[in-house]
């Protein structure tokens, strides 16, 4: 008899994570066995993650460790940080680490949490040496981040989500982005994993547990079951033809560039809109202004320079960028 | 003193739509006024819509009138058509028509009736030689529009909600798509227009009532107050983003076909994935698969015909069509 379903679904999807692992190596000519670890919060989803690594790694001559962080943001998150780190171990990983982070406060709670997480994962997996780090997000997390993305009403690159795989060499990788929480939830039951519920995950001061208890239940009973489904598979067209553009838009960059470095406004004009706006984005960028403070009102007060010309003056961007056009040209300029 | 906010917002929207169709008017060198229609069901959106336009169009030279439709679905409904053509009259458009359709039964009720109003929207617009036929939509029902596509995961193309123009010649303009329901019908309020609240609005059997009433609801308690706003921008955006990429793909389809019809792989393996599947689409339509009944998931397995080959036999697609991989081309035919 095989395992429950549920142990075999997290198992199929950690197992085709570690043969693309593999294959790197390998294509690498690197030596040894590599080493893949786990980021484990103790809680269902990175426990069931851990649990089908501890399994799967050994069959395919992959080294298995965990790191889990404590955030320091509640009482006895270090004590809770040593018990997580006791179950990865009794899971048979090796090595466990424990890294014990300092949250600061840029971007919201939840930012500044991640930032300080992904750097301590970061400079973890230099430390050992590790070839990649699996995440433990799950299609709901995924559905959760399309909503998230809609929210700010940035079109398409927004909507697409988590990437499967991220980060420098594609060190990060989300096994279970196609498993839903309620399998990650059911294998550790089936195996008697105990797991930690975050309260953070049910606290409504946090947007990402509101939009999970309330915004998406809601949404689901208006438009049916198949909804976080959907989202997810909506990150995943959207990222592609988010690539797609963006591809377009470096290659028209090329051909709009004039020799003293403006841009000609008739080449841009005969750009499709939405390739226009990502090579003018591309370009006020490259000039210095901030990515992050450069919005959909910003690239469209910039087009209008092209589009509707009626003798505008000079376009102030985040980041001291200035835009103005000039006779047949773009001209785009830090100062 | 000038007029209230709300209804200084929906005379500029229609102003501005007018002056494009007395626009296409002159440019296509025709003789005369042109006529508007506005499309009304007597509630308060295409209620402001017809105040707005009966204001607007006399001081530009154009010609107002207005149709409501008997959908037949209500006991009296055909008294509430003659009660709205009244309401129109009194407001001065002219003529006003009302139409008595039959609902079928195709595709759902919502589906059924809106195509029953659409062929009578037509006919009636044709009879009258009308040059445009405004319809009420808001920025809200545009969003909930967005959330249906956001339902059905299939990608950007869907998450584009409605056009500010659509039909033959551009012919149904929607000038409202940036005013909320909110305003809409505070311009009624403040006009003393009486307006008629349809109870399928807020039928829970309806998915767009539910949507409305508890799912956009919802969302907006967890994500903020910007959604609906945030929805909309998706709209335009993603109809943009959608536009470029079904260019390129029509573009690129020359590319890829070689003399006898089939698909060159080597030429499609090298377009980015968002293009080809798009590309693999047109030419699976084109050899006869009804796109109604092609999804995503069917353009997946051509696809990897390309990038997963390991010899798979040929795919049978709705429409009877049949796709498989021979020597370095794709062949699809139906048959």
């Amino acid at each position: 008899m095989g395992p429950h379903p549920a142990v075999a679904a997290i198992r199929l999807a950690v197992r085709r994570v570690l043969h693309d692992v593999l294959n790197d190596h390998f294509a690498q000519d690197r030596q040894g066995s590599p080493l893949v670890l786990v980021a484990c919060s103790g809680g269902a989803d990175s426990m069931a993650l851990a649990s089908a690594l501890a399994f799967e790694a050994p069959k395919l001559g992959v080294r298995a460790g965990g790191v889990t962080i404590d955030h320091g943001l509640q009482d006895g998150s270090d004590l809770r940080a040593t018990e997580v780190a006791l179950r990865l171990r009794a899971l048979r990983l090796d090595p466990v680490e424990t890294v014990a982070v300092q949250v600061g406060r840029g971007g919201g709670p939840e930012a500044a949490a991640r930032d300080a997480r992904y750097a301590a994962l970061d400079a973890t997996a230099e430390r050992l040496g590790a070839a990649a780090v699996l995440l433990g997000h799950t299609r709901d997390d995924q559905a959760e981040t399309v909503l998230l993305g809609l929210a700010r009403g940035s079109g398409t690159r927004s909507l697409s989500g988590m990437a499967a795989t991220t980060g420098r060499d594609g060190r990060y990788r989300r096994p279970f982005l196609d498993v839903d929480r309620q399998t990650a939830r059911k294998a550790c039951l089936i195996q008697s994993l105990p797991v930690w519920d975050d309260p953070h995950n049910t606290d409504p001061a946090y947007t990402r547990s509101r939009l999970r208890h309330e915004g998406l239940p809601a949404l689901e009973k208006a438009l049916g079951k198949g909804v976080v489904e959907a989202l997810a598979r909506t990150a995943q067209l959207s990222r592609d033809d988010a690539d797609a553009l963006d591809a377009w838009a470096a290659d028209a960059e090329g051909t709009v560039l004039d020799e003293s470095g403006g841009l000609d406004i008739a080449a841009l004009f005969a750009l499709p809109p939405a390739v226009r706006r990502r090579v003018l984005r591309r370009a006020v960028i490259g000039a210095g202004s901030p990515a992050g403070s450069l919005f959909a009102r910003h690239i469209e007060e910039v087009d209008r320079l092209i589009t509707a010309w009626r003798g505008q003056g000079a376009i102030n961007l985040p980041g001291r960028v200035g835009v103005r056009r000039q006779g047949g040209r773009l001209v785009i300029r830090q100062g």
